[in-house]
């Protein structure tokens, strides 16, 4: 089965970037061309995931984790700052909420779901589920919710410089936990069974350097209609009724993550839930620890500076999926159902933001 | 001991049942009916203790919990109709709140507290513990404050399609809970050490029979009680001096709930402490996950709508005490202190609404 | 190396202590008198640590960090009482913030670090971890909370009355947890292995009998020494440019529990992880617990009454606090990167009340 899906990806990926490129350039119709790129780049997500998984063989599951979670935000990352340059500091608020939501609720709870599907009980190492449930707890909640709080009563200049003095806070413990977990700390939380896993080496598909060069080219590919996809939004929102904040929150963050979709899907399918959790968490937290402070900072050679204030049902929402996630996720074990409560606090949450 | 309550809870039915029909035909003074209803109520929920403990010991402690939170909550549920069709829904919103904190917080702490008088250490299963957070984080955080925060930007209109749209994935989510727990993950989560007490079999009081007959019996007397008492609140409340919040949030929740308290609290003290947190915070899923959803259904047929946007206190109430019983019920383990953790914190809110 | 700074310090205090009540009553320059002050404060509770860590071996971990926590909170409970007495409600409820913020994110943090730069891992009892958990959802969330939410529809009168009866319980609960730990549970959550470790004696610095007077004098001093620097705060605030707020929270909380850094630290340092963090979470809760609702009870027979609405960013950054905590210190380990994220947590909070 799996030899058919590659196939029709492979299809749908030399059909699909050649008709992205004409599709642009000769100004088709909006509607038609938002599905093609849509479909295009779920097919260059899985060439990435493939290679993903390739490399994650080879370098071992966190770093395979880290890769992924990297080449999934720079999409990201790029097109935030041409959002931010042309000064549409509430689209990329928006955006980055929706990576949150999109990553911790769609991304995770899919995962654990399908994986739940195939296998009764999912187990990953407890000892990342409480590394990552702390550092969610300090990304989003105490480093997201203490701007809102106190710009109520600070003039526009301090908010910036409140959001800049976290920004660089965050930035700088986005790095202290990279070197706690790959230097000072690496393997010191892996339990034996994880050690042995490692042992019986499983062949990888690709050799490194066809999966260093095959993810480095889809993740252009994914970068250029990426780009393409986003002129088309204001069009299609206006044919379906969609709102700005709605196209915002969920749609450019399931097309945006739809790479992590893939690989972590695929890999709690193969019941690899360390590098599934590391995908959608890991991701969550460089959006918030990393990708959200990076663009604060930039903002400011900028005309318009952002600051990390997000309105209310932006924050409410990430506040309540981070604890959501942390109650699910803490005892480091998975089933389809935790899988169906998240999705099913995503779906809340998408009405909410269709609705506003 | 429990020989001579049994006679005085007799007594009780025997003389309340007959003084409650005759009290509210006759009209006489509704203070003292308040005390008689009150007693009746009482006597009768201890014979539904007796009959659905006798059903927990043929039928399993995690069917014996489900059966005593339906019974519970069917009382519940047929008064908050008659409500609705009234319009009353500030009375609704606030006696869902009232189950809610009734239930975690005083039946599981005098569960917890009288249990732990007894015995210095109860343990329950703590992956039930676990499941419960995720889906108490879920039922109640994520879907009351959503739209809460979202109704503030919102139309009438638009806060009635959310607080559906919300009511629908809270029912299907808690049919795929008991899916789950009765038919794809039945028993999976069981210590060892749990299958070998179900084998060493005790005997029921009564037989299946026998307690179905007494638990059909005094439900529906205690409807009928409920019913009457409902009415005597307008003059109680203006005699003593208490608001309709009040009323709504502490009384109606404390006598409503008669039925969990007295079951749950004689479960702890046989140190039956599974049947206990599932009659406890069972009952509050079942209300916040079932009950609240459905009346939500049911009024779009009324005149007036109703929609999940409680006051702020009672939001604000809920979210601490599931944050408060989260924190101390996810370790499966509890002793007289914890217990009366949770009591202090009715309290709390018990004075806040009071004096409100 | 530890014998050169217990002389240092010597040296500091048989200086620093002289030149305090010299400096105050001569009337010397506030600004130049503030470092003094606090370099002195600074070397008793260097005194204080290491008369209490001589009780603490003698009387084992529990009961040293009972000590250590009265004798750091006994200060400050002076101060606010003669701050509650002018009228200064606002100033009292920010050192109340500060205590526990400083109590919870620095002095945890900077032991968690300290001792995490020395040990890989470091651990302490999970189950003093859970019940210090439950407490601060309780004293913190739930009792901080509840005012703040239903004094928006309160009179002043009711807001009192609502802050009186909440005093109560919490002091009740806090005197029914000490029962819970010294009396009908003592002993009964120690692992083996703690109870192998109190045999094996540690030989203290300095007798029972030398510890006490140490600890005794070395208090004294530090609460005249106080005060003295609580009278140079405008004048120093007016020179760095600090507002009220930033004062009562942030300066005021470092050197007012100075003595709780030094011993957690010191006893981080050597690996008792449960003294140290008995002093940072036994040491909020009994500000929270009993410092804040004696001086709201006190406040009573006073011109000006004090409730427990304390502002919105002081209500948001404790509520965060205990959160990260409570997420960060469940499992009963701890390592340097745990210390590092409640640090900056604290460091963003300190920019916040600095900006606001």
């Amino acid at each position: 089965m799996c030899h058919v899906v590659n196939k029709i990806f492979f299809f749908l990926v030399i059909i699909g970037v050649p008709l992205s490129v004409a599709g642009s350039l000769l100004h088709w119709s909006q509607t038609l061309m938002f599905v093609v790129y849509c479909l295009t780049i779920v097919s260059l997500a899985a060439y990435m995931g493939r290679a993903t998984e390739s490399l994650a063989v080879i370098s071992g599951p966190r770093i395979g984790g880290l890769l992924n979670a990297t080449f999934g935000n720079a999409v990201e990352l790029i097109i935030s700052i041409f959002a931010l340059k042309e000064g549409l500091i509430e689209i990329v608020l928006a955006s980055l909420t929706g990576s949150v939501l999109g990553n911790l609720l769609l991304v995770a709870g899919l995962s654990f779901f399908v994986g739940g599907l195939k296998f009764k009980r999912q187990k990953f190492n407890v000892y990342d589920a409480r590394h990552n449930s702390g550092l969610l707890m300090f990304g989003v909640i105490v480093a997201f919710v203490i701007p809102e709080v106190f710009s109520m009563n600070m003039s526009e200049a301090e908010a910036i410089s409140l959001s800049t003095g976290i920004s660089i806070i965050l930035i700088v413990l986005y790095l202290a936990a990279l070197f706690f977990k790959l230097v000072t700390h690496r393997g010191v939380y892996q339990h034996v069974s994880d050690k042995a896993d490692e042992q019986t080496h499983e062949e990888p598909e690709w050799t490194s350097k066809k999966a260093i060069l095959v993810l480095a080219l889809s993740t252009a590919a994914v970068a250029y209609v990426s780009e393409s996809l986003v002129h088309t939004f204001e069009t299609v929102g206006d044919t379906f009724g969609w709102s700005e904040l709605f196209i915002g929150v969920i749609i450019v963050a399931i097309v945006g993550n739809a790479a992590e979709h893939a690989s972590a899907i695929i890999m709690a399918y193969k019941n690899k839930m360390d590098v599934a959790v590391e995908i959608a968490v890991g991701s969550t937290l460089q959006v918030a620890m990393f990708v959200a402070p990076i663009l604060v900072l930039i903002s400011l050679f900028f005309p318009v500076q952002m600051s990390l204030v997000f309105t209310l049902p932006e924050l409410v929402t990430m506040v309540t999926a981070v604890l959501l996630t942390i109650v699910i996720s803490n005892d480091g074990e998975t089933n389809w159902f935790e899988g169906a409560t998240l999705l099913a606090a995503y779906l809340i949450m998408g009405i909410g933001f269709y609705l506003l």
